[in-house]
């Protein structure tokens, strides 16, 4: 893994981003802090020149609006013909039919190099409707150490169907290209207190594909551990009275700190 | 009003966010410090689904799209379907022929539960026009200790016309059914110069009002202090070299943590 | 230069910003900051008024959208008629044809003040076309001692051409009003690791050339020796394990907390 953090800090991969304006100041900033460098740009008739001049696309349906939508698809198609690595967070899939329809489009039209969501999202797409609540996972979805054979399975399974690498995060995350799959158990539940730890791991992970194309699984893998390892890290500083809003900032802070070192020493990860 | 922060930690109010792009990260962050959960979407195909899944919506027009105005009233009027609470901040009402038509046309075709705003702002709708100065109160509306009786009974009536909660906030702070009026005195001036702080307490109170609707007004008077309280605590916190940047994250940390008793000690306010 | 800072603080110029929405959080914050006030509003049918109220205007392209093109062409006019400062940052012009299209068309429509960009994006407005990668400067155009003397004549001369103030920054700044150019050596390369900071710098500017209209030259490069100086007292005040998150806080608390005799002090400039 520590390989993969020194290529994304060398190449300094250019990240073309179509997210969602809650939360972009932070993905901008934690692409900045891991050694990749972010641009933003929605508008139909910008987006393929702006991809052209990156190296990845990151593609976020948090906040959809009708043009962004063909934004996304020209900008995909555009990242495709490139053969620039594309990746797909489908925000609130499941929360309502446009987000639930829009992801699905976007598979479909788009070769895909990943797909990160929380398990409810993901099963959303897996199974074509779901039972999302808002933007964070449904508490029946969720990966635990009773329900982990059966969720690797359902990983494994939907990465061969779709050719993409799946990472499925929340308390145990799992990361798979169809083959194998990483376990992660980084990360801290307070992270969930903070809107936004889901959008700043695939900006950086995108950035962390992009600069590791012949070994995409393990860069995916790495960014969960980094983003797992900094909520670790940010947490140990966090001083009395420090609440989600510094927490937020101290989690950048570690991504910015971070070494190869502190990598391999904290990921807790198997490989299964 | 520690009654109210059990029911919004315990129910966790899922908030539809229709808002302006330039406070919305900590919009979703106070949201989730408060113990709510945040969701935006302003997109028309968008909004009816998300509200459905949600308990509450905070309408706020800081940055008006003619495709967020529609999303509006069309959230607006699944969310009254519904019986969910809403909120309207008529942020810059006054300031623009746009800003003070669309908060009328709300106010005309949903139910509102409370109107949240600065002085300026609710005379604007009060009076169908303003003297609003940009984003803050013009100094000759503010209400002080010499226009205090008079600020009160242009609550209440307001109030009893619009058959909503009046929120007024500034200095002191009024919030009135029309019967009787809450006067806070929590907050620091310093706020003002932090950007957000009025769009902040318009998420955490609709987050407020969707936990305790049995008794919406005890509610909203108690954000309005914990708005207030977390500004004074966050303050007291502040370093040498501290300024507006860092007030800001220790005000939504001081939300974070604040606990039943510390909004029962700290509240200051009187019942006219 | 105190003068300059003394006059923003006792006139609290309001800046109306079309911006994009990845910083606009931050650049509301810095205008606060420094005494200013901002408002955002970038809808066709908005942004007449709010000019209106306001004292100043800054356009940034970061994140276009056919509607805010609109919004920022009308916006310019009126604020012409007015005779309101005007200031242009042409994020990423060269990057894409859509951002230099729409930046050598707000040259040509509207009167513009000051045009404040990195070296990148300004060839880019003087020669057309450029080599812009992504929203950061080219290696290649970077100004160094080596290349200032050539530096200083290209922006005298555009500037000239322009019948506008240009600013261009990067490692050293220039400021010129086509007669004399102000060299300034502040600030810390950590900060290219901060989204946005020349967006903050943008919307300072124009509080300072609103709120200094007898002296825009003085005025403008006085907020380029703020933004580098708070750069500089930022980082002095980093403690172990923070990074760019926190870096970001810093910045925008020394903008605060900077007086003019700070800034007399430390401001590291000369007058070629």
């Amino acid at each position: 893994m520590k390989e993969c953090m020194d290529n994304v800090r060398k190449n300094v991969p250019l990240v073309h981003n179509i997210t969602n304006y809650v939360t972009v100041n932070d993905v901008a900033n934690i692409l900045l802090a891991c050694g990749g460098s972010p641009i933003m740009s929605d508008e139909p008739e910008d987006v393929e020149d702006i991809t052209s001049v990156c190296g990845g696309l990151n593609i976020n349906i948090g906040t959809l609006h009708q043009s962004s939508i063909e934004g996304m698809l020209l900008a995909g198609k555009k990242a495709n013909e490139l053969g620039h690595p594309v990746l797909l967070d489908p925000v609130g899939a499941g929360a309502s039919r446009l987000r639930t329809d829009t992801a699905l489009r976007i598979m479909k039209e788009i070769k895909l190099t990943v797909i990160r969501g929380n398990i409810s999202e993901i099963k959303t797409l897996a199974y074509g409707s779901g039972t999302t609540k808002g933007v964070d996972a449904d508490v029946a979805d969720a990966v635990t150490e009773e329900t982990l054979n059966d969720a690797i399975a359902f990983v494994k399974n939907f990465a061969r169907k779709t050719s993409c690498i799946i990472a499925v995060t929340g308390a145990i995350d799992l990361v798979s290209d169809g083959e194998i799959c990483y376990v992660i158990r980084n990360g801290r539940p307070e992270m969930g207190k903070i809107t936004g730890t889901g959008c700043q791991l695939s900006g950086m992970m995108t950035a962390y594909v992009t600069a590791n194309q012949e070994k995409p699984l393990e860069a995916a893998a790495s960014a969960v551990c980094i983003m797992g390892l900094a909520g670790e890290i940010g947490w140990s500083r966090m001083q009395e009275g420090d609440g989600n809003a510094t927490y937020r900032n101290r989690i950048i802070d570690a991504v910015y700190q971070m070494t190869g070192e502190d990598l391999e020493r904290g990921a807790k990860y198997e490989v299964r």
